[in-house]
């Protein structure tokens, strides 16, 4: 959904400790994608009046922000025809 | 996601007042599957302990049961290569 290779680590923070101080600095805007090139579900979250963005795991998020996250999905639903 | 060309409505039943019945007697199970051949996206949730389900609007399952939604959906993910 997003390109990852051009990975900045000052616009996109994933370790524990980052997460932990974006959730008490930041107000989540929106989910700009979603990856799991790691292997573990990660959403790139914008941040409100800010431009940065950040990985933050889905475990985390949906817990967080599950209002957010189910926007992002209902967005996204794809209905396949019946056969 | 699910056909729903066979109807019963004894089983799956849309109405406001039903809804709130459903919310004070039934625990949800799982998510069955999802529909928007109303113009409303639409949940068919399968209730604990019994074999009835229900379809139940989107917006009132997002807030009662988000986890549920959300994890409906994290299921269903499918990533695009890039091209």
């Amino acid at each position: 959904m997003f390109n990852n290779s051009n990975n900045n680590n000052n616009n996109r923070n994933t370790s524990d400790s980052n997460i932990r101080s974006i959730d008490s600095l930041l107000e989540p805007l929106e989910i700009l994608g979603a990856t799991n090139d790691s292997g573990q579900l990660m959403f790139l979250i914008r941040w409100r009046g800010t431009n940065r963005a950040d990985l933050v795991a889905a475990n985390v998020a949906n817990i967080k922000w599950p209002q957010m996250v189910i926007k992002y999905y209902e967005q996204r639903v794809i209905f396949h025809p019946p056969e």
